[in-house]
């Protein structure tokens, strides 16, 4: 039985990672974020490909007091000899409510962008998706959001990455088509939020989209660190704890 | 009760992490192992820093099969509907064993560092310290290493990156001045492993010794990313455990 | 700001669980198998039940060297002072595929039981449940298992038990008639598979069918703690781990 | 190459467990705590065992809102679709702070007994090691408690327990003579709690000592269990969320 891989191997002598010498040609000369691209995607991106997916990382890795912050302090104050269970505690809240949307908006985009027949304007494709949707009573992903309701300051910034970097393709496309036409179908200006850019930003690079939340998981397992050195230096979890637990009432 | 945080905050208009604009400051002007850097260490680093820092994580980012990527891959063939679960069960095996020796070196050096009277040349320092673990027969961290008996690649590269960006400090010169002395009371020559290189490298740059293994970790997403990438391209999980589980014999 | 809760409450003198008190009305005077119930269903439930209950947390505790029991043993020999992480780790394994059968199973049966009127025999509503599913090709959970294939020893043993205790209600009827009736929908007979099967006796225990899988999770923990014990004492993770890694062939 | 297991196998026909026929040996006339202790110990125990190993996971189940409680919850809200990563992230934080006092307790112990002459009376040994211990300023595992300041409840009865059904064994003897002696050292009292007094039933059990933790997590993951069905009823974890991020304020 044989396992094959395409990632890492090595010898007495030297060590491989994607078909390349690690210590020679990748060490010093490649970024993490390239990196972690190249790992997932087969293919080692270019400098501008680079500059947006690691536009998107540094989008996805905070957002301050999430659920999964919490979780990761918390789990450090219980077993503060595990930071490998705390920054795993952190992730396993990555699913679908909080850390979902990133991937859910590239697929939603991606099946469009699969079926469309191409001569389509984006605009028409986006009224025909979100009319569906409504039909249907089902969210358009990555439309929304609880807090930026104007505007989400990360979306016309990664628009204009892109644009900038020339790999505006046609899921940022048809994202921003969306943006455009659904008030004229939902009666309101909802608006298109940053994960949902990212999403669409990590299809357009040609990311595989059923591993978009990996990806998501990659930034938060930064800011999940950053919680964590934060913690050990001024730490809040004791106090997450306590507030809790003081005011907790018993009800059958 | 107040919760501090000097992580990140947001408001309706804008985002802010690290007491940056994100979306105008940061998305697409740091790079994402910079970013890393400054959440756990609270300051921006350097170019020459940043440099070193993401060789540091290129060359901690995968080791092949590794009892980590195996379990990952197991647990997504287990639950393939959930990414964070197999990147979290890959993450958990990142201990004392196959992903400690980073911050094991690290701390190990960092004593070592903080104790020495500053006018020590460290081939005494060092000598002494190998000496003392010798006589309670304790492994130096960073010494040995199973496959690359003879050198492992990764620390004359690293060494190097180190001194051109200006970043070799003490941690580094006390761990070369191991490798230098260590044959003189042990008999032998070890090499100076790549684990133990980086957690020099990341304890010259400043960063909290008790929190290296974090560094370990997130190298150690990506390159559990790209394994799962593959598992989903070309599987190998179910040859392992078919491999496992045909091959069992009962003995009680 | 009030935190509810019906588990769990303590002072100075007394700790309360479940509103009664845990020194003096639970500790030897309620089983380990009979609190997991009561905690989940918030009741107590009776001799028959807890039989019941027990005799399928011990049909489902362990299937030998499943990719969930590999997974935690090699987190183990990566982290050895964890034992949390390995079990964590395997743990993670119990989504959709080689441990969600039993939710399954359990939420199948409970949405024909929900919808049916009452009146029809049960052979009816399988009949038409199987023919359903086989005309959108989906599979009928519980049914089929890639070892067992005339049957499975764990599902008349249950089915009788269940009988004995005086608790097979509409959940176990309507597998049971699934298991008569699919051959002639089918065309072959396959057999109830025990997952499914312990579905369908949590189901008519009245446990919740959104958390069947908990109870899945909650008898392999037990399963995992032996194989976690036997990697203690016996260990085998270092040869699956060898095994995978001198057979790595590097392929692009 | 062999994958010795005493655990389970299955073929065709039958499914093993522990060398016994699952199906008609051990479904409905084995408990599940008497299953979990048989899959770690290696070992049937009596019904006398059985019984106290039951009223240690009893004693073990619950803490309210601990903190593994509460990151159990907010995984659970992040993550819904995710049972098993709920129940992991709760499981990771029984590590050495709260959760650990059971194994360090048995573990601390044993190593007594170990060494103890047999001659010796238990007060002796315990005044030594209490002495001891106050030299080197070292904390006596299961010696104290922040709430219970007097005396735990669970102590007094799993002492009468253990008594009763003829497992008092020389882990609890020593254990209760610290209870005896310390004041005469530490010059005031202070209580033998419960975590300790289980971790020192379970290794005059023969459980073994570095495998202790495992049951203290086997026992929380049941009460975990009813944390999440209960977050399922009536949640409580978007509302902690919400205190935590709304008195969230930014200090660099």
């Amino acid at each position: 039985m044989n396992f094959p891989t395409g990632i890492g191997t090595s010898d007495a002598d030297s060590i491989s990672l994607l078909g390349h010498d690690l210590a020679h040609d990748l060490m010093g000369k490649v970024g993490f974020g390239e990196l972690a691209f190249w790992l997932v995607a087969g293919r080692r991106p270019t400098p501008g490909e680079t500059r947006v997916f690691e536009a998107v990382l540094v989008a996805l890795a905070d957002h301050g007091f999430t659920p999964t912050a919490i979780a990761a302090r918390l789990t450090l104050l219980s077993a503060p000899e595990s930071v490998q269970g705390a920054l795993a505690a952190g992730l396993l809240g990555g699913g679908s409510r909080f850390l979902g949307v990133t991937e859910d908006a590239g697929r939603f985009l991606h099946e469009l962008v699969e079926f469309s027949n191409g001569d389509d304007c984006w605009d028409n494709v986006a009224l025909e998706a979100v009319r569906e949707a409504r039909a249907e009573k089902r969210l358009i992903p990555g439309l929304g959001h609880p807090v930026h309701k104007e505007e989400d300051p990360r979306t016309p910034v990664l628009f204009a990455l892109a644009r900038e970097e020339g790999v505006f393709g046609p899921h940022l496309a048809l994202f921003e088509a969306i943006g455009r036409v659904h008030p004229e179908v939902l009666g309101r200006r909802l608006p298109l939020n940053g994960a949902g850019v990212c999403g669409a930003a990590l299809a357009d690079l040609g990311l595989p989209v059923d591993l978009l939340r990996g990806f998501a998981l990659l930034a938060r397992a930064a800011g999940l660190l950053g919680h964590l050195a934060e913690e050990r230096r001024r730490p809040i979890g004791m106090d997450v704890y306590l507030t809790v637990d003081r005011n907790a009432t018993y009800e059958p």
